[in-house]
């Protein structure tokens, strides 16, 4: 199959139109030559860690954040990159796939081409696994022709992703010696862009002239930090999904009768089920994040939609939707425990057969309590990282069974009046994956690839390219690069799959922050959502006309730009300096120590350990 | 809830946008007057069925077809139709709900406005129920504007959807008497199109004032005949669902580890999924009517796809693309036999607990062999017309499940020696229903509607208004009127859920004709689909720019235009007339004797009985 990648294929004259399109680039990226500024050295979010991140990551800690600027931006300190020696580089997805991917490609190889025509980019087939074996596509504009705005891994596919054994890294090693790369771009998300950290810090130690640079492309959009805003591929996901849940919402209205309940992919943060919620205003998102931080049993939950479906009833209304992300299984306590049983009894060679029975009392309890399907889903091998499978567990259709049950019991009893419930169920999943790329998407992942050539230009080794300001319009972007190192965390204890990276540095999925402005946005309508059947339908994915340049709504509320704001605090210090000189009136002194004692004081205090778990963004 | 029918609501950008846009009318529908041509008496596609149909449809049997022409067409016998005098017309969804439903309406209260402001137009809530207890709301240009080019049925709603009992019947006769209204409109498929055509019939009867008129609203794109080419809805339906194959095929081709198996809406006739093949080139289709055409069998089924998986697998292939259609189960004759002997069973009373212990004894062994998930699905209650719970029903997953046993078996014997084989399973049904309709179905039910109007303006009784040569622009449409009768048949015998209309006339679905033209351009691409992964991204339903203006391939390559072809042939008639007139010489007159001695006889023994299984289309 190897030999079919790359290879021009059939495009519908849709698809050919969008290969068309080609993607702007931010005022900074124009031109051929470009200036770096470095900010100050980076530290992490949470002080605490600092100690262990620095000693795991000796040689790639603590550099600085990196700011890319147009030829003639007047910044005094930043270095004109203008000399472009002909340099080779490598590119790989890794991970799950997600809309955009190939965009990262083509702006990597128009930047390579652009600055030098010397310049080589080698794709690695098959994901790690093509790294591995040196597996490689030469990268030209004719290979891309067909695969410009296109959706897919498909140019060069992917595997298991995973670089982390010593035998995978030094496989790794030896392609990138053997290949002579000054540059590997790993595409993927937090666990591929954490294998990327790794990899930058032994290439250091092994003195390998390859830089290892990461892109954040995740459906997910669980890769987010003071640095990221968001990742390529999750605008159009959301926009596909909320077209599909905004048509079932329809449907809902149109024949009156049925609730559905659809599951959204999203494992570990509900990002995707938040989005699509302020897109569709479906009538109830039940966010993994909401379970977790108020505990809520599955009798909890049962018990908050049957008391959502009986107060709609009293209005008459018998049909309704709700959404939830796939990873909501393992975020309810007692399932949770009883899935970590499991989990334990399979590694210790159980057979599925025999594991209900070697179940502890409660949770046999539990256990049996479950209709045969899901006990059947529960009981599936976990997946590498040791969580649940969870794309194959119907939490929808487990809770439509409970529900059910309830409301039926409720009537029985008198205490609901209604007529029948009935529900629907539905995994939005793969669908939305390979579809066609937004145009942000396209454009993001484009700029994206540019910001790779020029952190590699610059020799920057174990940095992520970023954009910030992503909510204004391309001429408004900031293009920058960050090490891996300033957006890692270290978990202390942990509850769940993630166990295993207890106390390793790592970049961990950023979970929807419940005291974000998307989430209160969500709060402040949840029972008009609920109540008042006022769907909305943002229509399918448009390229051109209305609608085409629509962004993600938490991406617009949410206060980001974090990049700005080191900079705009950088001017304020500059000023400072440059008005309280050696010199200057007494009183303007005086005045200058007491406002700095007093913010100095105010921001130690806040950055005390102590305070460390406070949310990110 | 019937408050809130037709109340504004919030609608998103792109629903804005789309609500502003304005069908185009074709020619003849232009200006305030229009020209009505009748063509000759209509007869039945099997002239063995005339009979019959004309005793249950002694009053609406036989009528003319009718043709709308503009104002200056020269036509000898057209009449114009200038006066106008104000008209009660209701309106009313029948029947699942269909993207386009909305703009017949608005079609239809256009054209009452334009040609007399007094009209009124009555919106039935709640579907046929609203129709039997006279539950209307007044259609207002107000109330139209944010239903406008939006999809779902939720300005009336709809419900259970039947005119047939007497009660049903004499309950739609007392409401049209009570509400005085000069015209019913129905919109809705085969069934409540058959129902249509007895309301017409019974309201002549009782010299009831009001004209039934049907309107062909389906997305599944079985109400097809001579008469219609298509339906509205199914252009939206197979676009949306074809926008997420493509994604699921380009899902497949990136990740090379998985084969999707994709359930597609469509009961009796596998229309949208030829269509979505046509349009996405996944690498297999199983149509219901292939299988009923060859009496394939689930052992048949297995084996062809196992086959399929394996020689791919020897060209490293190890993902796939396979549809079904959710009749599939049904039109598989072992699994039809069983669930015939499950129905029988639930009708004589038994619980679905003790069906299985009275099964024959082949029934038995052949449920026995299936898996645990498909037995209880089989025992669901068939639905009212005796057909299996099809939606419900998931043949995809036991496909899958049937094609991994046997590859894990062929594995074992070394028959088969490349990777295990992996599927995932999706049903995409109501996804689509509530989409935003394309271009073509907003302008085709927007037309409809004002066919409506001059089919009542003119005082016709018993038709569906028709649009023909629909695959050329909107300008070079052909619209008329073609009566209900005429595409009636009568069936006499009937394996199946249909065995409750046997010898009574209806208008039934049309199935996939495997002689036809989108057929045979899927049998002459299948090797290539199964073999290339040749897929094709028709991209998100668009509204601007390039594929806005894309029909339904099946639509584009069957020749169809009957009803242009009707008024050909009645030119040519015409024209021997004016040439052979008395006094014309001796020679043209025996030419044109000898000419058509030949014509007749040919046209008699093709028009013979025994013929009359042969294809309509």
């Amino acid at each position: 199959m190897d030999s079919d990648f790359g290879i021009p294929r059939e495009l519908s004259d849709h698809q050919k139109q969008r290969s068309l399109y080609q993607p702007e680039l931010p005022p900074c990226l124009q031109g051929t030559a470009v200036r770096v500024e470095f900010g100050d050295a980076t530290t992490v979010v949470d002080p605490t860690d600092a100690h262990t991140i620095s000693r795991y990551f000796p040689r790639t800690y603590g550099q600085p954040l990196a700011h890319f600027l147009r030829e003639t931006a007047k910044v005094h300190d930043a270095q004109i990159i203008a000399e472009h020696p002909a340099i080779r580089v490598g590119v790989l997805f890794s991970g799950r796939q997600s809309p955009g991917g190939h965009n990262v490609i083509w702006g990597l190889h128009s930047a390579l081409q652009i600055h030098n025509p010397n310049n080589v980019l080698l794709g690695f087939l098959g994901g790690t696994e093509g790294l591995f074996a040196q597996k490689t596509l030469e990268i030209t504009d004719d290979i891309l022709s067909t695969y410009k705005n296109q959706g897919g891994y498909d140019l060069l596919g992917r595997t298991k992703d995973q670089i982390r054994t010593t035998e995978q890294v030094s496989a790794a090693l030896a392609t990138c010696k053997i290949l002579k790369l000054d540059g590997l771009v790993i595409i993927g998300g937090v666990t591929s862009n954490t294998d990327a950290a790794q990899l930058a810090e032994t290439f250091a130690e092994a003195k390998c002239q390859t830089k290892v640079v990461g892109v954040p492309v995740t459906l997910n959009g669980d890769l987010k930090n003071q640095f990221v805003e968001t990742d390529v591929g999750f605008d159009t996901t959301c926009k596909v999904n909320s077209q599909l849940i905004s048509n079932v919402c329809t449907d809902a209205l149109s024949a009156e009768k049925y609730y559905y309940f659809i599951r959204l992919m999203g494992r570990r943060a509900s990002h995707v089920s938040l989005e699509c919620t302020l897109q569709s205003h479906p009538n109830m998102v039940i966010l993994g994040e909401e379970v977790t931080a108020s505990k809520l049993t599955l009798f909890d939950l049962t018990k908050q939609i049957c008391d959502a479906v009986q107060a709609r009833a009293e209005r008459d209304k018998y049909h309704g939707v709700v959404l939830l992300p796939e990873g909501l299984i393992e975020s309810i306590p007692e399932v949770y425990a009883l899935l970590q049983e499991i989990h334990g009894l399979h590694r210790q060679g159980v057979s599925v057969d025999n594991i209900s029975s070697q179940l502890s009392p409660w949770a046999s309890a539990l256990f049996e309590f479950l209709p045969p399907f899901i006990k059947k889903q529960l009981l599936l091998h976990p997946e590498s990282d040791d969580s649940a499978q969870l794309s194959q567990i119907e939490t929808e259709k487990l809770l439509a069974y409970l529900v059910e049950m309830e409301m039926n019991k409720r009537l029985k009893e008198g205490a609901y009046k209604g007529k029948k419930f009935n529900a629907i169920c539905h995994f939005f999943g793969y669908q939305a994956r390979g579809s066609l790329p937004s145009k942000f998407d396209c454009d993001y992942a484009y700029v994206l690839g540019h910001i790779c050539y020029h952190i590699l230009a610059v020799g920057l080794n174990g940095y992520m390219a970023t954009v910030t300001n992503l909510k204004s319009p391309v001429n408004k972007w900031r293009c920058g690069a960050a090490p891996f190192t300033a957006m890692m965390t270290v978990k202390r204890y942990s509850r769940g799959p993630s166990a295993l990276s207890i106390g390793k540095p790592a970049i961990h999925p950023a979970t929807v922050d419940l005291r974000g402005k998307a989430y209160e946005l969500l709060r402040q309508n949840a029972t008009r959502f609920l109540m008042e059947d006022i769907y909305r339908n943002p229509g399918p994915l448009q390229f051109d006309g209305p609608g085409a340049d629509a962004k993600a709504v938490s991406l617009c509320v949410e206060d980001q730009d974090y990049m700005g704001r080191i900079k705009e605090l950088q001017e304020y210090l500059n000023k400072v300096r440059s008005i309280v000189k050696p010199g200057c009136p007494q009183d303007v002194l005086k005045a200058a120590l007491s406002a700095m004692a007093s913010v100095t004081d105010i921001l130690s205090v806040m950055s005390m350990p102590s305070n460390s778990s406070r949310t990110l963004l």
